[in-house]
């Protein structure tokens, strides 16, 4: 039997039980959807104090050298870097992860394309977040040449589905419903097997998942930097290629921050060497510079240490659900084995979207994704133990007592 | 003969000289570079304050309704419309000025190979920002069907450019090295008149001079949102398309935030209706939130009283600059004719680079553009007569006693 105390037993002897005090919370909160927005680093206030008081302000145009401005992306890329097992000057931070995903399978495209005329099949998977899917639908129809997307479920499909026609395969390391966390170097290998080239979309496993791209040795990575990273909101995305792939070819949105000299204003396009030239046009400098106090917070722990947190605590919050809940019809869509799990458990339930709403009226915050989908995000750095034994109350008695049949909790915003 | 007293009896009745209360600016500055990046308005402390300390720290997820981050592109948007003559619902802010122009582009070319397959010249101007060559470029190659950029320099030349081969011709209203403004109406109507479609580039045009897109029944136009218009450093950009093209393709960059149901989490893209199907992924909701406090201070002027201050000011400039330095090799390259001219002043010296820096040193903002170009940007709504006079003889004295010839003005940072 789980107890309360059990819960704050494990909080006492948590290592990362002292980070939650460089992010600043709303109070009576149980925050459960980091991995759809992560909370703010107390530094960030003084920071886009800094950007704007100072740097915009005072220093104006200057800025550009003086505070970095121009470097940002690949200063604050070099400091991601160390969390996806990337070199320094491998990775940026620019523009959006969709924006990102385009940069990166057409030069995937461009490069199978040089070899072989007969790759032409795009993999991605069935339950990817949309964007993905739409992206390589974009590229593909806007390109005219043939490529076709294949959607596929899982390992077996994959394995399936891979053969000497494959360009390209896009892959949510940790899918944003299930939590399915795909093994990042036998996929790597099996695709790489076949002559494929593999995307791996980190949104959902950036931050609290160890990632070594170089050890996979894969070839190109997007992702989010405001969910476990917390970046703030919409904050700009990252992107790394690796040396192998980097300066193969230009990617399409070829704007003048990806230029080899961009203050020449020369009439030609000449890509930068290095991850330099997946920039394109002018960053959004106050969001930028918020990433940059997400990251130096999560540099401070300890990358295997988030991951341990994580997986004890959405063991803990399984087994809770199990226990107190067990006369519900939930239905776990997140594996168990550690293995292929990322950082959030998943739910399902009829009235999901109700119980989501009810739990949100508690100040127990996750989130709902069609179809029927109840998300709980788990952030080893600002979430306790203790925190998830309560919230796992809050749903026993909201089940037990059916509080979300209400039409308040029915009612649907535009962004649900 | 021009004095001081003449300047300040200019501002005595400078109808926008309040205006100027609503920015902050570093004390003993002239600012002549807002054409490059435009100054803080007192607001944007606050709001950034609020998006980060309220929407972010304490609504956290909630913030995408109840803060309506959702719908910051076309709310903000629907106020820049106002400056440009735009309706309502057709522009958004988003992304970059280069990823905005790729998709417009690639939106006019698919329009126009849908009518022929002949119309293969892509028209930008040698001298324009040459991120907006370099996108042309970047897509023409990755199309690889057949288009080429051909390069002209003013309006006779691209007359002659002009024939049935044209698809779509790229311009900037206002160029950024010498101000030549082109005529939209007549420029637009002499494109229509061979089938082409154009692009306006309105990034040193906006906010600066009177714009009216639907008057001029143009195709597309870009444009940057943190120049004239005071958005913050690299805010998100503008980008309008008409009723008359907006429904009839989608755009290649197709993510999530331009689907017509996005929270159906649907395997495939269907654009919204509208210039939401010119968003792409999620937005720097920080950067993006400042644009409003710009916009917000804008729309308390008058348009026409902007562009009359704007012409009345850079006659003054080029005025005093002949009076006080006529005995100095200073070439004008920005047009003597209102019709034609922008709001910025654009004089070659051979050792341009450190007289800017000479300026500086004296708190005379101006900027520098290869090759040898000196820029002084004039912006209404912060700039008093007064300054005008002040910045002209801190030049005359540079120039009189060559106080630019240090080593330490001849230094170069890494963004000129």
């Amino acid at each position: 039997m789980l107890t309360l105390e059990y819960c704050r037993q494990l909080d006492a002897v948590d290592p990362l039980a002292g980070m939650k005090q460089q992010f600043a919370l709303p109070d009576n909160t149980i925050y459960l959807d980091g991995n759809s927005l992560g909370a703010r680093p107390k530094s960030a206030s003084a920071r886009a104090q800094a950007v704007v008081e100072q740097e915009w302000q005072q220093d104006l145009i200057s800025s550009w050298n003086k505070n970095q401005w121009w470097n940002l992306p690949l200063n604050i890329g070099n400091k991601v870097a160390q969390v996806v097992g990337a070199k320094e000057g491998e990775v940026a931070i620019t523009d959006t992860t969709s924006t990102n995903l385009f940069k990166v399978l057409a030069t995937a495209l461009r490069i199978q394309s040089e070899a072989s005329s007969e790759r032409k099949i795009i993999i991605a998977e069935r339950e990817a977040f949309p964007t993905d899917l739409y992206i390589i639908q974009g590229m593909s129809e806007w390109l005219n040449q043939g490529y076709q997307l294949q959607l596929i479920s899982g390992p077996e499909e994959l394995q399936a589905a891979l053969n000497e026609q494959v360009a390209a395969v896009v892959l949510s390391h940790v899918n944003y419903r299930t939590g399915y966390l795909w093994p990042m170097q036998d996929t790597t290998a099996a695709i790489h097997a076949h002559g494929g080239l593999v995307i791996w979309d980190l949104c959902h496993s950036i931050g609290a998942v160890d990632i070594d791209l170089n050890g996979a040795d894969a070839d190109f990575a997007i992702g989010c930097t405001y969910k476990y990273l917390n970046g703030g909101p919409g904050a700009p995305a990252m992107v790394w290629v690796p040396a192998k792939h980097v300066n193969r070819c230009a990617q399409p949105l070829s704007g003048w921050w990806g230029h080899a000299q961009p203050f020449e204003m020369a009439t030609d396009y000449a890509p930068a060497a290095g991850i330099r030239r997946y920039l394109s046009g002018t960053q959004p400098i106050t969001s930028l510079a918020l990433v940059e106090c997400g990251i130096d917070v999560h540099l401070q722990a300890d990358m295997p240490k988030i991951r341990a947190k994580s997986l004890a605590m959405t063991d803990l919050f399984i087994a809770l659900v199990e226990q107190e809940c067990a006369n519900h019809p939930l239905e776990m869509i997140t594996p168990r084995e550690h293995a292929v799990r990322g950082s959030h458990v998943s739910l399902k339930h009829e009235h999901g979207f109700a119980i989501i709403q009810a739990l949100i009226a508690r100040g127990v915050i996750g989130d709902y994704r069609e179809p029927e989908v109840m998300r709980f995000g788990i952030t080893p750095l600002y979430l306790s133990f203790e925190d998830v034994w309560h919230a796992v109350q809050h749903l026993k008695d909201i089940l037990d007592n059916k509080t979300w049949d209400t039409p308040e909790f029915h009612r649907r915003g535009e962004v649900t």
